[in-house]
Parts: structure tokens; C-alpha cells; sequence
């Protein structure tokens, strides 16, 4: 049975953004961003039941409702599930991380939430068991079930493999400390469902095992540390080509990636956003710079930023 | 420029026999197994060209014409793109793997070859820069492209990845020393063209995520030696359901193999073998047992052999 601890009235979270996919992992491998995060506290409130108090930052007209913000939402589920009963609490949200961007925004506000109340319990979880709690946060974002890519990088850390399966955590992937991103953000919105429904229903099998072998090849390279396997393997067979029409200038600005040295690139999660991975700082950044210019020659403003993929997730403060 | 040795008229490679697909990879997964495996000897002839002088073993009636034997046809290859011009060169191949079977014995005779003709080679190659030309050899069971899977498994031994990409190298992945395989042929035949046949052309994209999500789950398993993830990954979504009618008894054979502990089980390549990873070789031999016993209820006779999956590849006697 848990319990709120009597000694801490109050608790902060930070979680970072993250890219969803990551190119041949749809619905499954994610990896944080270091660079643009929610912050979100939760503290012991004098009426009970859980509240949204206050949404702060870039991003303001979120859902102030309970049951249908992210972040209250995967707090609910957390009371509900650990038995916490009547508690009363309040949640202040600090939006980092821009709306529909595919930086994994809703994601964070869940993941921030869930680690903020898991410091006020009398035991504390875990980080990967919280999961759940989070994912069902960001369900509220589609009203169904919700892939976990985004949750669990937000929540890990570093790269992370999630499963569609209930009740399977995710784990954390080795991947090469030496291996940046650089995610550039244009500035107009996608919205999920849109994404969703360009995809086909099937995918012929070719294209199947071609992606599959992608997928190993990623996972199989950076396990071992050889980035030419990383590169060879960092192509979307299966999604990229449905999605990248809703990105104007995606090829221009993908070859200004590559062209800059990046081992790949591709869709940040449903998009707009991109993310290529280099190997180094100094690379991404330039890579970075590239990519923006290659937007702005399609007159589309974009900010970008560099991180290590081997970054910290959700940290409480 | 290449050229042969010599110092040496003769050379003798076996090659183990192995499991394509492991379930949940498709075309680019393949795993060794020790205890079954054909020999080959390729050796300096009087006449120039390439023939195949003498097959023996468990299956004698195969094609002998240079031009069709998988053995033969991989030497071909070697010989065309090494420059080795018009050399005299006999092959005399020893069957130790049953015949349509799924235990890639065409890809064991094509990797056999190879490198024995490597061996007589001046400068010898490194072993994963045998794989195309024994691809060529394993070609001829098809008539066309063909998966590298069991080549792959056979050359480089334990768990194997290979990408459908031409000009893609496999590499070999890690694997717990512990995990034992247990490989149960049943005493009917499937071609292979059978089995592709009756695959569909597509596949539903859920079904696509959650066999990534498994394939994925197997590898990171693999890795970090988690036996719990590899259990929960071991689970072929996508091409078991379609093969297993082919195999009289397939569930009541792989449901032994899960009574008796098996971390998972599913077809051997196009079948009709299955195969089924066991955590030590005590746990593999009394799972192996009992599946050879379910096989047998459904009066099919079945053999049996166990091996760990991280076991050698082609050795050169």
C-alpha cells in the first residue's frame, strides 16, 4: 500500500524532449534531447482530488481540465493505481517544449508529472515503472491507445525501446557516447492524427525485412560502436517516405544534413520536426546551422538544438 | 590480383548447419548450430574450370553440373571476381544436413566451398568478405535473390544479422554463452519456394510494429543477457501464423518445447524444422526430447540435436 511521505509537501521534475521513431523504430525506439524540457510540480494540496493550477511557458492554451490534461491525467493514474485514495494535489506545469512539434511535448509533461509525485511518496518506484502511469497521461493526446516511443526516452533517458505489448516496460539501449543529434524545429505544427492517417494500412514485405534489417543494423552499430554500420542502417524505408510530403522542403533540407556528415535523418516522431545524428558536437552543430538554412530556403523559420543522445531523462530537482 | 598458394593443392572446410529467421528476424536472422554440418574439399584439378566430382553423405542426389550445385556455383563466383582466371579446381562435397529440411544446408555447402577455396588462396580473404560469393552458390536454390540468413549463421557462426541491402557484410551479434538451441527436424520435406508462396505480399502495420518491437527486444536481450526480455521477444507475429499449417502438429510440438521451459520456439527457416532456445543444455536436451515426442503423437518420425547458439562457424579442417 502507498502513501504520500508526511516530510515534503512539494516536488519538481524535469523531463526532456525527445525524438519519437527515431527513423526505423516506429512506435518503439525513442531517445531524449538534452536542451528543451517541461518542468512540472506537484504538491500536497488542502482540497483533495488533482488539479491543474497553473500552465506556464511556450506553450499556454493546454487543457486545464484534469481528465484532459497529459499531466494530471497520468497523475490520476498513478493515484488510482498505487491506491493513494483522497489525496489532494496541485500540479504547476512550465511547457518547454513546443506544441505538435514532434519533440515529444505531451510526452514530457506526463513523464515530469509522474517523477514529481514518485518524490513524494512515502516509497518511491523505480523510474521504469513508472511508465505506465505516464503513457496513459499522454493517451489523453489521442483518446485511445498511444505508442511509448516518446514516453519512455522522456522517462530513460539515452535511446529506449519500448513495446506495444501492455504491461512491458521499456529499457534503455547502449548507444556511443560520442553520438549527438541535432533536432531542428520548424516553425508550423503537425498534428498526430494527421500524421497517422497518411500511413497506409499495410506494407509489402520487402520493405518489411529492408527496415528490419535497419532496425538491427541501428541497434547492432551502436551496441558495438561502429558508425558505419549506424549509417547504413539510420534510413526509414517504411515511414519517411509516406510522411515527408507534409514537411515542405524535407528532401533539401535532409541533403543538407547529410551532405554536413550526419550518419542519417529523418522525421522527428509524427514531425515537422527533424533530427540527424552525428558523430560529435562539432558536427552537429554545424549539421544543425545547415539544416535551418536549408528550411529558410523554403521561407519556413526554424530553431534547432544539439544534444548528446546519450543524454539524461526526466530528473527530479 | 589474386592467385592460389603454391604450397597447398587441397583444402577441407566444414560448415555448420543453422536456423534462419530465429522467429523474429525475417530473412536477416540466422543462428549456427553445432553437430551437424557439411564438408567440402576443393582442390587443384589438371583440367581448368570448376567441377564438382563427388557428392556423399546423407543426400547424393544432387545436381553434379558446375553450373547448378550450390558449391560449385559459390567457387564460380569466387573464382570470376578474384581474377583467378582459368584454374583447375575439383570439389568434393560430403552432406551432413538433411535436404529441405531448415537447416541451411545449401547455404553450409555454398560456405564450405568458399572457404576452402580460401584457404588455397595466396592471400586469404577475411571470412565475412566470403559471404557474397556463397550467396551467389545459395542463389541457385532459388534461381534468384536469396536470403543471406543461413549463409551468414554458417560463415560467422553464433547469432547473425545480414541486410537484403547488395554489398552489406553480416557481422555476428552477442549472445549469452548459456543459451542452447535445440534443432528438431521432422522426417517430411518443404521447399522452400512452398513456404514463400504462402506468405502474403503485405502485412498490417500493427503487425509490423509489435514483431520490430519483439525483434528489437531479442537483440537488446541478447545483449544485456536479460533471459525475461528474450522470452517476451522471442515471439514470431508475422510469418509463423502463415507457415505453421504446413507443419502437421506445429502447436502441440512447440507448446512441449514451452511446457518444458523453452525461451522460445518457431520455424527453422522455411521449415519443416523448429527450433527452440533453452537457458542451459540440460534444460535444451529434456525440451528437445519432448518435443521429438509430440512430433511422434502425431506419428511423424524426428530427429534432434542441441547446440549452444554462440558456436563456431566454418572452421577449416
Amino acid at each position: 500500500m502507498h502513501e504520500l511521505r508526511d516530510d515534503r509537501a512539494e516536488a519538481v521534475a524535469q523531463a526532456p524532449a525527445s525524438v519519437g521513431n527515431v527513423g526505423v523504430g516506429f512506435d518503439i525506439l525513442g531517445h531524449a534531447v538534452a536542451g528543451a524540457s517541461d518542468r512540472v510540480i506537484v504538491r500536497r494540496g488542502a482540497e483533495p482530488g488533482v488539479r491543474v493550477v497553473e500552465i506556464s511557458g511556450c506553450v499556454t492554451d493546454l487543457p486545464k481540465s484534469a481528465r484532459n490534461n497529459t499531466a494530471s491525467v497520468a497523475v490520476l493514474e498513478m493515484v488510482r493505481q498505487l491506491g493513494l485514495g483522497a489525496v489532494g494535489l496541485e500540479i504547476v506545469v512550465h511547457k518547454g517544449i513546443p506544441l505538435a512539434s514532434g519533440m515529444g511535448g505531451s510526452a514530457a509533461s506526463a513523464v515530469g508529472a509522474v517523477a514529481a509525485l514518485n518524490e513524494l511518496l512515502a516509497e518511491r518506484l523505480p523510474t521504469p515503472e513508472l511508465y505506465p502511469f505516464a503513457l496513459a497521461g499522454e493517451s489523453v493526446t489521442t483518446g485511445g491507445a498511444v505508442p511509448g516511443d516518446n514516453v519512455a526516452a522522456s522517462l530513460l533517458g539515452g535511446l529506449t525501446l519500448c513495446h506495444p505489448q501492455p504491461g512491458t516496460l521499456p529499457v534503455r539501449l547502449p548507444v556511443p557516447d560520442t553520438i549527438w543529434c541535432a533536432l531542428v524545429h520548424p516553425e508550423f505544427q503537425i498534428r498526430t492524427k494527421e500524421a497517422r492517417a497518411i500511413l497506409p494500412e499495410e506494407f509489402p514485405l520487402k520493405t518489411v525485412v529492408g527496415q528490419s534489417a535497419n532496425l538491427a543494423g541501428l541497434l547492432a552499430g551502436c551496441q558495438s560502436g561502429n558508425l558505419d554500420q549506424i549509417a547504413r542502417s539510420l534510413q526509414d524505408l517504411l515511414i519517411e517516405p509516406c510522411r515527408s510530403p507534409l514537411i515542405p522542403g524535407f528532401a533539401d533540407v535532409k541533403n543538407a544534413a547529410l551532405q554536413a556528415g550526419a550518419l542519417g535523418c529523418s522525421i522527428s516522431g509524427a514531425g515537422p520536426s527533424l533530427f540527424a545524428w552525428f558523430s560529435g558536437e562539432a558536427d552537429a552543430d554545424a549539421g544543425a546551422a545547415a539544416m535551418v538554412a536549408a528550411f529558410g530556403r523554403h521561407a519556413i523559420a526554424a530553431t534547432f538544438l544539439c544534444s548528446p543522445v546519450n543524454c539524461p531523462g526526466v530528473q527530479v530537482l
